[in-house]
C-alpha cells in the first residue's frame, strides 16, 4: 500500500521525533493572498517601508503565515485521524520570516495518554518550524485527541508539564526591533502600550461572513490536508469543517480595529477552537487585555491579549455560560502576547 | 474607545489633509492574483519581455491595482459612513508602480455641501497616491455623501470647480514610452489609433458571472474595509454589495477584446457606478470612443474612451432612459484617457 | 468590427504557424496561487532548497503551470469555437520554468479532417510554449473539433502521423537533474522507481470538492478565456463547464498521496477529458503504472503513468465500461511520464 492513511494513536511513543515533508518556500504570493483572505492591515506586515522604519530588513510574512505553514506540514503526521484538536500551549515566534524563506516542521511526542474507553488517546507534541539557514522561528506544543486502530496494549500516560502562560521573559524580541520612530498615522491607531488597560475588552465590530472557496483557498495554500475541509461527502448535510486556524487569522485581522498597533505575535499561550464554523456564518471578533510587560527592545512593549471569536448574534463579549462551557456562539478562545509600540 | 466608526459629515472641514493609514508594498503575488480575479490580458501589464519592448524598465502592475490601493486606503476615513459613491474627476495617473513599490495615500478635503435634510453632506477629497520615493503615483477627485451623527451648524457650501475632462495637455506620459517598435502581434489585435474614430461603439461580447468569494478577495485585496462588501447580515436579502471597483476593474479588462492595445490607463475623467452589482450578475461591457488626442511620445497616441459595465441582458450598448437616467441594466459608466500605438 | 469571434474551421490551412497574443511573465504569485488552488505538495514545487539539493537552480513553477499558460495563449485563435477538445499527443517539457519566466505561444496546422456533416471539422495543432530567451519550454500535439461558419469547399484531408507514446529516449531531462542526494524523508514518502510495478494501481483516496470560484480564478489566472467557463448564461441550468486542464492540476495534485516521488512530469503521451465537470462535484482520482524507463542523469529514473480523475461515487478504478465508452463517473484519462529517484 503506498498512500498514507495517517498515524493512529497506538503509532506514537514518547520522546519519538517527525521530520514532516513538503518543505516551503513562502515568498510574496503567499503574503499577497494572505491579504485577499483575511482583511489583514497591521502595517509592519503590509509595508516593507514601515518596516525598516521599526528596525527590521524588510516587512515579514504574517506570523500567522509562518503558524500555518508550520502546522499544516504536520497534519499527515499528527491529526489526519485526530478527533479533536485539544489544545495549545507554550509557543513562541523565535525568528521573523522573510519572502524567500524555506520553512519544515519536526514535532517530538512529548506526552501519551491513553482514553479509558481504549478507543482513542491524546497525544502531546512540541513542534518546530525550521527554516533553510537550521533557524527555528516558532515552537509550539498542541494535543490532539487520536482513534486507535488495533487493540494494543496502552502505553504508559506521561502528561507534559505545560505552562499557562509564556513568562514574559521567555519572549523572543526580533533583532534590531526598535518602536522609538513608530509613526502612529500610518499605522492607523494612536493607542499606545500604555493606553491599555489589564481587562479592558475591545469590541472590534466588523464582521465577515465566510464563503465555501475562500476557506478552502486559505487551507489548501498552508498544504494542509484533512480530508474535512475539502470534502463535501465526509458530513451528510454537504458542509465543509472550517480549519480551526482560518478563523485565527480572520479573528485577528477584524482586531486591527482597536489593535492596530499590537503588531507582532510572539507567543501563543493557550487556544481552544470552541465550536465549529461552517461556510455562511459570519464572524466577529472581541478582545480582551490579561497583562502588559516591558520589553529590553527601544520603545517596546509586550501585550497578552485573549482573542475571541464569535458568530454573529452572539451576545456582547460571549465567552462561557454559567457551568463554565462555552457559549455556543465561541468559535475560537485564543491566549497570545504580541508587541506593541510603548 | 478604541475602535474606529469612521467619520461624520460633521469630521470634515475645507483644507483639512487626511494621511490615511496602512502603506502597501505591492508586488508579483498582487499581479498574479489580478489575473486571477480578472480577465485581464493587456500585454504591457502582462510581459516584463513586452514592457522593456515598451520602453520601460518592466512590466507594471495594473493602473487600476494602483487606483484599488490608493482608492483602499481612503475607505476608513472617507466612505466608511458614506451613503453614496457620487462621482470621480480630474483623475491622472502620474508614473508606473512596480512590484516592489510601496504605496500610501492621503486625502485633501476640497468641497463640503449640506443636505438640506440636515443628515448628510456631500465631501469632495482630493486623494493622491504617493509612493516610497515620495513621489506622487495617482491622484484623483472623488466625492461623497456622508451622514451626519451630530446636530453641528452646517458648514460654509464650497463646490471645487473640476473640469469635465482632463485636457491632453495635461495627460503625463510614463518616462522612456515608445510605441515605434510595439507588436501587434504579442498584444492581441491589430487596431492602433488612427483605426478608432470619434463615436464608435465596440461591444466587447463576453460575459462574467460574478462569484460571492471572488469579490471579496478582491475588495480585501485592497484592505477596503466597507464592511457592506463582506458581511451578509447587513442586508436582510443576505447578499454583499460589490465594491465599485470591482465592476471597473472586470469592465477593463473585458474591452481588451477590441480595445487590446488601449494600454495604459492615464486619466480618470468621471465615473458613476448606476446601479449596484451583486453575486450572480453576469457583468458585459461596450465602449465608444470619446475622442483621440495625440502625445509627444514616439508613436503613443491617446484614445479617450466611454467604457460602460451592463448586466446580461441589456440592450445593445444600453445606457440611459429617455429622461437622462441610467438604464436599470448600466452598472458603471467610466470616461477615461487610455495611451495607445499610433 | 474590432472583437475577436475567433477562428472557424475554414480560416485554418494546413502548415499555418500561428502567433499567440498576450506573452506572459510568470513568478511567486503564480506559484502560491497554484498552491491555493490545488492540494499541490510535490517537494520540488514547493522548496527552493528541495530543487537545489536535486541540482536545479532553484525550486521551477509547477509544469502544469507552464502548461496552462502555453494552452491559455491558443485559446482565441484554436478552441474559441470549438465543439470538443479531442486528445492531447507527444507532449514534451523541454526546459523547467522558473519564476520571472515569460512565455508565449506559437501554433502549426499539421492535420485537417472536415466532417462528414460539413459543420465542423477536426484541427490538429502543435503548440510550442517559447520563453523570453526563446528557448521552447513544451511542445505539444491537441486536436479539436471546430465549427465550421462558412459555406467552403472542404479542405484536403490530412490526419498527421501521431505516435501513441513518447518514447524513453525522447524525453528531456532537465540540466543538472540529480536524484542521488534525493531525500525521501521531506519528500513524503519512501517509494522509489524499483518500487513501482507494471500495471500496480494506486487509489489516492483523497477528495475535493470544486466550487464554482475556484476553478473560475485558475481558469483566469492561465488567461484562458473560453465562455463556457465563466458566463453562467451559456448554459439553462447557470453552470458554467469546468476548464478540463483544472482536472488534469486537481488529479496531479492528488496522485502526491502514493506518488509523492515523482517529481517532474516530463511527456504527456495522451489525455482525454471523458466527462464534464461542474461545481458541486466531488473530485478523486487513481493511477497506474503503464511503464518504467531508465534516464541517463544521475539517480533519475522515468515512470509512465495513468492518471483517471473520477467524482466521487465512482467505482474502484473505474475506467471504461464494456463497449469501451467512458465511465460516466471518469472525468479525465491522462497518460503521462514522469521522473522519480531510483
Amino acid at each position: 500500500m503506498k498512500t498514507n492513511l495517517g498515524r493512529f494513536f497506538e503509532d506514537y511513543t514518547l520522546g519519538q521525533t517527525i521530520h514532516h515533508a513538503v518543505p516551503r518556500t513562502l515568498a510574496e504570493g503567499e503574503r499577497a493572498l494572505y491579504h485577499a483572505l483575511y482583511p489583514a492591515r497591521h502595517a509592519l506586515y503590509s509595508s516593507d517601508d514601515f518596516a525598516t522604519h521599526c528596525g527590521l530588513e524588510g516587512s515579514p510574512l504574517d506570523d500567522l503565515i509562518a503558524f500555518h505553514t508550520v502546522f499544516g506540514k504536520t497534519v499527515p503526521d499528527i491529526s489526519l485521524n485526530a478527533v479533536a484538536n485539544l489544545g495549545y500551549a507554550d509557543g513562541r515566534w523565535l525568528a521573523p520570516v522573510y519572502p524567500g524563506d524555506t520553512l519544515r516542521s519536526q514535532s517530538t511526542v512529548i506526552g501519551l495518554k491513553q482514553n479509558s474507553n481504549g478507543q482513542s488517546g491524546v497525544v502531546y507534541v512540541r513542534t518546530t518550524g525550521i527554516n533553510q539557514r537550521d533557524e527555528a522561528v516558532l515552537d509550539y506544543v498542541r494535543w490532539v485527541m487520536v482513534r486507535k486502530l488495533r487493540d494494543t496494549p496502552a502505553p504508559e500516560t506521561h502528561i507534559p508539564d505545560l505552562p499557562d502562560v509564556v513568562t514574559p521573559n521567555r519572549l523572543v524580541i526580533p533583532e534590531g526591533l526598535d518602536f522609538t520612530q513608530y509613526d502612529f498615522t500610518l499605522a492607523g491607531e494612536p493607542h499606545r502600550w500604555s493606553d491599555y488597560t489589564i481587562n479592558e475588552q475591545i469590541d472590534h465590530i466588523d464582521g465577515v461572513t465566510i464563503s465555501e472557496a475562500e476557506h478552502m483557498l486559505a487551507t489548501r495554500l498552508w498544504q494542509n490536508t484533512a480530508k474535512v475541509h475539502f470534502d463535501a461527502t465526509n458530513r451528510d448535510d454537504g458542509r465543509r469543517l472550517i480549519y480551526g486556524g482560518h478563523i485565527i487569522s480572520l479573528a485577528r485581522a477584524l482586531s486591527f480595529n482597536g489593535l492596530a498597533n499590537a503588531q507582532m505575535i510572539v507567543a501563543l499561550n493557550a487556544g481552544a477552537h470552541a465550536n465549529p464554523c461552517f461556510a455562511g456564518d459570519t464572524v466577529r471578533a472581541w478582545s480582551q487585555v490579561l497583562d502588559r510587560a516591558d520589553t529590553d527592545a527601544p520603545g517596546v512593549g509586550a501585550i497578552r491579549l485573549r482573542l475571541v471569536a464569535v458568530k454573529h448574534g452572539a451576545k456582547p463579549f460571549a465567552l462561557r455560560a454559567d457551568d463554565g462551557k462555552y457559549d455556543p456562539s465561541v468559535l475560537l478562545d485564543l491566549d497570545y502576547w504580541a508587541l506593541i509600540p510603548k
